[in-house]
């Protein structure tokens, strides 16, 4: 149980800030199904429609990375942050945007082994080559 | 400083189970640079050389995603596990691998786009939609 | 299902160090109610009553900082360490101390942009401004 | 160093995406300074435009909470995110905006005692209690 | 529900990499029963395969540290990463080979600790000793 | 730079609450050395007096665990949690109490592990198997 409400259609429809951003993502997503997220932010109508705003213009149109790619750049920082949630969310629309389960298993892999040398650099505390400090 | 020694050339060379992993890196990039990750680790051959079988067998050769997005999705994690030594050292890689000033920026967005929702999401503790739950 | 047993009310009333703390909980909340984190404490009667020992210390009576917002910033920590319990067991206390949605909704908003510019930083490895470094 | 460039104020008056956001900072801050998180976000001007509206827009003018809290409760994820330097920047800001040492002390001790109690309750895999979890 | 298929002993039969390594698996922990970590793994042969390997060279045969401890730090990192499942596992491992309730108890309390000290550190960003920083 | 000032032994000296401590400090570790947690710590003279006596309580005297054991598990939470401060300070203490390099080596590899464990499972979201829902 979520420690705010979610907020239906219904309500929804009552509440025009809500309503806007709720049709918007309808609108750019191509389908009626409006997941528990934007349910849940919809309390607070303002950060609802910043964050959709954000998402919307990061995450669609033209982008310099795949949107497949995008997701798994999302599912990678979600496990990472241990957010059951997103990692649900992200991996249906990873699969949903081309993700084969080749790709997924070596997402999983790569993600795994970045956990791995994480934590044994951490543990190891050691200091940044100078070949990496070449500015950008 | 570190909390174990980084291990030269010239000791490299006196101990047959770290030389072989260090030629086998040099041959594999094909460079003569051994970044410091390894210089720590050759403190245990036996780690050494199984984690450099890991990235070897996931991350070179025939891969079901481009080395550059794998150096991204590196990227994502090291970031949200807070690895300042891996955030440097895989961003040059994924530059030497083809990442551009548009995606390296478009990378970072979406890392802190992911960042935002999965608090949002944590803090509201909302249950995983339905239709997120189809498995495989 | 959780890894250790939660002590029952009846349990407890026949371990002298784990009532002394019971029943001071519930002279200092005012209510009978104890939840499941004093429970599964309670294994551990030492540190059943060093944690709620600084508890107490810190969050109730004289305090520097108003409880509601003690109760924020404990929602802040947990969130981010994904801790689920907490951010339910803390959430309600704040609303129980005058957290009201506005600034709950706030609240989250602040949280959510400390992860996203938290993340970014990290990316990025900015080295910290001269004028930030003045000390106390 | 950081695996970005920071933009100077000279390049800054040549982007006008740049130079727009770096003057509303200003003005609204009321101080020439611009801190280096604006500095590397600068190579990429819509995220640093989308960044900057959503910060200014929460954490400016008629806000729900008080400007101090909001930089405690920045503070606080900061922390648990381990990003070192959004630890001294919004510490800095907040010391600017009243936090007082007292403040600062209890502010340290709750998240201490926050994180504590996080790791207590997710080694013990506690259930939630019924009574937390009755919505908004 | 977990976002890959958990793989079946009936299934697994079928794959002979996958079976290859549940046998090792019952063979090595003398028992029948393979866990979900496993089922979910068999996905991608290869990564279970390295996987096993890894786990098995590192935690069972000839180790340096008892193998109670080694699933009491394992339990100690699947806490701080915040892993409901491994927390589970782990706890039951440890269990197994002998963790008693006060170890159980005192490992609880050093987390716990080790957690708020962690916070309280990074909060106030100090400086390494020099006591500290003489090598291996 | 700390942002909270580290208290030297001079002023310490006028400070009754902090002088206790620190003596204390002194006379349970039998050295003359302060590390500077304790000194950022002595600006709050009761979270200092707090802190100090929940690790004794817990650290020193009569433990269910060896001293090492504590630390390699104090290193291991510091790891995760990503304190630079803590786990070089952690390791230092460790190697004190009879930490070799060998055990060094596998508590790495350990941690390693764990993480990579950890994030496998997030990202494949599992289901806790019911062997190990059986309570303490």
């Amino acid at each position: 149980m979520a420690t705010v409400r979610l907020i239906g259609d219904e309500e929804a429809e009552t509440i025009p800030a809500v309503k806007a951003v709720f049709d918007d993502i309808r609108a750019t997503r191509q389908t009626d199904f409006i997941n528990n997220f934007w349910r849940g932010l919809a309390n607070d109508p303002v950060t609802l429609a910043r964050v959709w705003d954000s998402l919307k213009a990061t995450m669609t149109g033209d982008t310099a990375l795949p949107p497949m790619v995008q997701e798994m750049i999302y599912i990678a920082v979600s496990t990472a942050n241990g957010c059951s949630y997103c990692v649900h969310s992200h991996t249906a629309a990873a699969k949903a945007k081309g993700m084969t389960p080749d790709m997924h298993a070596e997402l999983l892999a790569v993600i795994g082994l970045a956990a791995q040398t994480n934590h044994l650099v951490t543990a190891m505390q050691l200091p940044v080559d100078a070949a990496f400090l070449v500015g950008e």
